[in-house]
């Protein structure tokens, strides 16, 4: 296992927050491998294991004050939002695939079903946010409604407009109650998309994993990168920022997300909960029992 | 990494089955490691994580026809059972917590709810089984009916003797429908018990796993020990046999149930799914996207 890196100057939460303004991707270079110690590919995937430990007893403290009923006790909720073949699944698989699972709430939306087609669209949302203690993570979320319902044209412009600031508000909503939202946009390149969609086709055991429905949506990239685009500047605000996590290296990508969630949950300072019985007491009923 | 080990010639689904007839709890030793093939304690770590390139490949071939829609796509439940501090936890957080977290459905069953007490007491254990291609786990279970729910009286006894034939049957029907179900009775002595709630206490970092309530159910040991005879006698179906897992030693325990999980996918004999369109059309649209 190796040793606990010295904490640099510039946290990687610092380095990967989207600055305030206008947001171009063209500016964002989806190979770039920002703040990562190492030495690239060939030490990333013990870098990303040696987080664990830290990353375990966090998780564990998050919890235990879950568990122990506290009504102030804190959540966590990672938001992965990215085109197809970013890694959403690679990041849940290898990053949060190293915190243990009775912690982790994980919510995949797809498209609406008919019974949440009723509702609004914030609806189902709702009800996946994390229990007091744990740690959620939506793969996509509410901006699939000014994404892909955008680029798609399933509702009015006027419609999905007034959602970036009614997506704001309940963020913020989420955040005085105690949750720690992490948005994680992994950017990915047209090519690198390319190169990954072709993979699965040229090998049956990924068949499964493409979707002819994959170059329906590849077309429609520019148009995806704008709504992309308006979604990193209209929704980054102070209480829940984006942070744009460059996705065509998946050994980087998986790290960078690790990290921010380590780097996230040791700034809640979590301690441990107090005992709520009598310690001694039950030293002695123990001992007779 | 270790290298894949030579399969013996008896399994350990083999070793750990619960033989046919009355069942006495006094026989199996809890400090036993039957089929662990290292060196005790010292290698344990390292081999149950040699698992994991298998189990992970397995898990995603169950996975693959879930996702694919194929509609007998196989589902597993593992069910977990046990006295307080007999690693419920534990063996999620090791053995569990090597799986793709996409690929689990974890669930919890603490005392009922009041909306779940007006219903069946099976009622809220179906609507929580797996999904084709899913791992379910069941961190207790409708055994509580027969083992709680019996020790502390409360239901008549008429009402708790008729379940055991009602579990059969309800787990044949997942069986019939092509649910693997692999029961695990997590086998931990009275004294281990006892010098783990002593840890607990010892520690206050380990404070929030405590509850005052542990003891008031370690006094009624002998009652459950004889209700899990009853389950182990009476539930130990060809359909859905229980294994034991001898827990004192926790090492052995969660290396024994991430093999037995293994022994039990590897069974299935799983493919990959066929492609369900047009492999050569889609790489022709892909290369012109």
């Amino acid at each position: 296992m190796a040793k606990k890196k010295k904490s640099s100057n510039t946290s990687l939460t610092d380095q990967l927050r989207v600055p305030k303004g206008k947001v171009d991707l063209s500016d964002l270079d989806p190979r770039a491998t920002p703040g990562y110690p190492g030495n690239g590919k060939k030490d990333a995937a013990e870098r990303t294991l040696s987080l664990q430990p830290e990353l375990s007893d966090l998780q564990e403290r998050l919890y235990a004050a879950g568990r122990a009923g506290d009504p102030d006790a804190k959540r966590v909720l990672v938001i992965l939002q990215g085109m197809d073949t970013s890694g959403k699944g690679g990041v849940i698989r290898h990053a949060i695939g190293m915190v243990d699972p009775q912690g982790v709430q994980l919510k995949a939306f797809k498209a609406p079903t008919a019974a949440e087609k009723r509702h609004d669209y914030l609806w189902r949302i709702r009800k996946a946010v994390p229990s007091p203690g744990m740690i959620g993570i939506f793969d996509r979320s509410q901006y699939e409604d000014v994404l892909t319902v955008r680029v798609n044209k399933m509702v009015p412009a006027a419609t999905w407009r007034k959602r970036f600031a009614e997506i704001n508000a309940f963020e913020s909503e989420l955040v005085d109650q105690g949750t720690t939202v992490i948005k994680c946009f992994l950017h990915v390149s047209r090519d690198k998309q390319k190169e990954r969609l072709a993979e699965r086709l040229a090998d049956p055991e990924k068949y499964w994993k493409y979707n002819p429905g994959d170059v329906d949506e590849r077309v429609k990239w520019d148009a995806y990168q704008t709504a992309y685009a308006d979604v990193l500047t209209r929704c980054n605000t102070e209480a829940a920022p984006w942070f744009v996590i460059p996705s065509d290296r998946k050994w980087y990508r998986n790290w960078a997300v690790a990290q921010l969630l380590t780097e996230h949950l040791r700034a809640l300072d979590l301690g441990w909960p107090e005992a709520d019985f009598d310690v001694e007491a039950e030293k002695e009923r123990l001992a007779q029992s």
